[in-house]
C-alpha cells in the first residue's frame, strides 16, 4: 500500500511537471490539402486561411463546453465541407465521366470504432455519413449507392447531386480531360494520378484530443480530380489516411493517396508511437520524410497525441493546417514548415 | 572497411546458422476461412482439405521453378476461387439484395506495391483484377462498377453474374434474411454481422516466401451472407486484411471484417515485427488472442516472415489452413491449433 502511494505521488508531481511545461488538456489540429501551391494567390491564402479559422473555431468551442475529441473533429470539418474552397463536400472535384463522388472517414481513439463511406454523391456532410456508420451500423465502410441509401435512411442530410457543382472543379475537369487524352494517345494510363509537381489541395482532416484525454481523427474528400473507375484514395481507410488511438496517437492524412495506402501511413505513425514508443514529431517526420520520400510520394499529415504533442509534417511546397490550444490561441499556416 | 568485412562475416555465419535450422528457402501458406465450423461433417473436411492441397501445390509449383511469391500467391488463390467450397470466386455469398459481390487485394512486400478491388460482380478471378489495378494503373483499390469496367478492358476473364449462383449460398442467404426480418422487427440494426458462433468461414488467402526472398500476400472473399448497403469488410483493404512489407512480414487475414479494420491487423502484425523486433509467433498470438479477443473480434490470420516463419492463429473453433515447404511437403489442418 505504501508503494502505491509513493507511487502515486510520483505521478502527481510527475503530471504537475507536465502542466508546467503548457502542454493542453485539449486541443485541435485542422488541415486544408497539401500540395504544388500553384495558383494560390495572397488574396486566396487569406481566404483559405479564414476557413481553417473558421473550422478550428466550431472545434473548439465544443472542446470549451467539455464536448468529446469526436464531436470537434465532426464540427471542424462539416465547416471545411461546406466551405467551397475545400476539395470536400460543397468543392469536391469532379470524376471523369462528371460525378462528384465523396469519400469520408471518422475514428474514436477510445475505443478503436471507426465508420466510414467511399463515392457518395447525395450526402451533403460526407463526415456525418462515415460517424453513422460507426453509430448505427454494425460495419466500418460502405461504397456508392449503398452508402447513400444508408445515409438516407439514417439521419444525413441528403442533397441533389447538383449541390457539388462549382466552376472551379469544372474547369479543372475540363483541363484534366485534355491532359489524359494527351496521355492515351501517348500510350500511357489513362487514369488521373497528380505529379507532385501538379497535385491539387483541398482533402480535409481533423485531429483532436479532449478534456477526457480521448482522441479522434477524421478525413473528407472529394478525391482526384478526373478519377475513374470508382477509384477509392487513402481518406475513407482507416488505417491510410485516417487512424486513432489513444494508446498511440490520431492522424489525418493528405496527399497522393495511393502511397499513403501502401504505407499504412496513418496506422504506421500511430505504432511507432504505442509499439516503438517513439515521440509524435519524430515518427511523423519519419514518415513523411523518409518513408513517403523514399517511394517518390508526396504529401502530409496532421497527428495529436494523449500529451497534446501535435505534428504537421508535408513534403510538398505547402499545406493548409492550424491548430488551436486549450487558450483558445488559433495559429494557421500554408507554407514553412 | 575492416569492419564492414567482419560484420560480413558475421551475417555469412549467421546465415549459416540459419540454414541449419532447416529454415526454408521458400514457403507457401493459404487458409480457406475460420469460423464456427458447425455443420463441417468428416467427408466434407476431406474436401475442404483437398481444396487446400490443390493450392498449396498450384503455388508450390511455380516457387520451385523459380517463381515470385506473388504468382504463388496468385496462382492459390485462383484455385480457392475457382473452388465452389470457399466463399470466394466461384462460390461467393449473397448479397442482401441477392447479389453476389466480390472483394480481393494483393500486395507485393519487395516494393510495398498493391491493388485492391471492392463489389465486382463480373470478374470470374477477383484476385486477378486486384493484380491488374496493381500492375496496369496509378491507383491501389477500385471499386463497383468502376472496377468490373477496369478488370474488363485490362485482361481479366470475365463472367455473367449468374456464373456465381450456388444452391448452397443461395438457401443460407434464404436463412439469413429470415433471422435479418426477425432482428428488425425487434428493432435492431437491419444489417448481417454475424455472431462469433455462427461465424461462417470461407474467405481465402495466401502468403509466400519465394527464393529470391521477397514476400507476398493476397485475400480473396465474398463478404458476408446478406450484406447490405454495399458494405466493404477487411480483405479487400491493405492493411486490414492484406499486407506484405519485406522489412515486417506478409499477412491475409480471415473473421469478423470490422475487427480487423479496426485494428488494422495486417499492417499492424507487419510493424510489430519492423518496428518492435518481435518474433512472427508471438506477434501474432498477441493480436489475435490478445487484441482482437479483447474487443469481442473473431477470426484468424496466416502470416510469414522472410526467414520462413509462419504463424497461423485463430480465435475461432477452426480455420481451414495449409502450409507447404521447400521440400515440396504439404500440411493442412482445420481444428486445434
Amino acid at each position: 500500500m505504501l508503494f502505491r502511494r509513493v507511487l502515486a505521488l510520483i505521478l502527481l508531481v510527475l503530471s504537475g511537471n507536465l502542466s508546467a511545461q503548457n502542454l493542453p488538456r485539449f486541443a485541435l489540429v485542422v488541415h486544408g490539402g497539401a500540395g504544388a501551391m500553384g495558383g494560390v494567390t495572397p488574396a486566396q491564402e487569406s481566404r483559405y486561411r479564414a476557413g481553417l479559422e473558421k473550422a478550428l473555431e466550431a472545434g473548439y468551442a465544443l472542446l470549451k463546453e467539455g464536448g468529446t475529441a469526436i464531436e470537434a473533429v465532426r464540427a471542424s470539418i462539416r465547416v471545411l465541407e461546406d466551405d467551397s474552397l475545400f476539395n470536400a463536400g460543397k468543392g469536391a472535384v469532379f470524376s471523369y465521366e462528371g460525378r462528384n463522388e465523396l469519400d469520408a472517414s471518422i475514428m474514436d481513439g477510445k475505443a478503436l470504432r471507426a465508420g466510414a463511406v467511399a463515392g457518395v454523391t447525395r450526402v451533403k456532410n460526407p463526415i456525418e455519413a462515415a460517424y453513422a456508420v460507426m453509430e448505427q451500423s454494425p460495419h466500418v465502410m460502405l461504397c456508392g449507392r449503398g452508402a447513400d441509401e444508408f445515409a438516407a435512411t439514417h439521419g444525413c442530410q441528403m442533397v441533389k447531386p447538383a449541390y457539388f457543382y462549382t466552376t472551379a472543379q469544372r474547369k479543372l475537369l475540363i483541363q484534366a480531360r485534355k491532359t489524359l487524352r494527351r496521355q492515351q494517345h501517348q500510350g500511357k494510363s489513362g487514369s488521373a494520378q497528380a505529379s507532385k509537381k501538379e497535385l491539387k489541395y483541398g482533402t480535409v482532416g481533423a485531429v483532436a484530443l479532449d478534456a477526457f484525454g480521448n482522441l479522434a481523427a477524421g478525413t473528407s474528400t472529394g478525391g482526384i480530380t478526373a478519377k475513374r473507375w470508382n477509384r477509392i484514395g487513402d481518406s475513407p481507410i482507416i488505417g491510410a489516411g485516417t487512424y486513432a488511438s489513444n494508446a498511440g496517437c490520431a492522424v489525418s492524412c493528405t496527399g497522393q493517396g495511393e502511397f499513403f495506402i501502401r504505407l499504412g501511413v496513418a496506422k504506421s505513425l500511430s505504432d511507432q508511437l504505442e509499439i516503438g514508443h517513439k515521440p509524435l514529431q519524430e515518427a511523423a517526420a519519419d514518415l513523411i520524410f523518409e518513408k513517403l520520400a523514399a517511394m517518390g510520394g508526396a504529401g502530409g499529415l496532421i497527428a495529436i497525441d494523449r500529451k497534446g504533442n501535435i505534428a504537421m509534417p508535408f513534403n510538398t511546397r505547402g499545406m493548409f493546417r492550424g491548430y488551436v490550444r486549450e487558450d483558445g490561441s488559433i495559429c494557421t499556416e500554408v507554407f514553412n514548415q
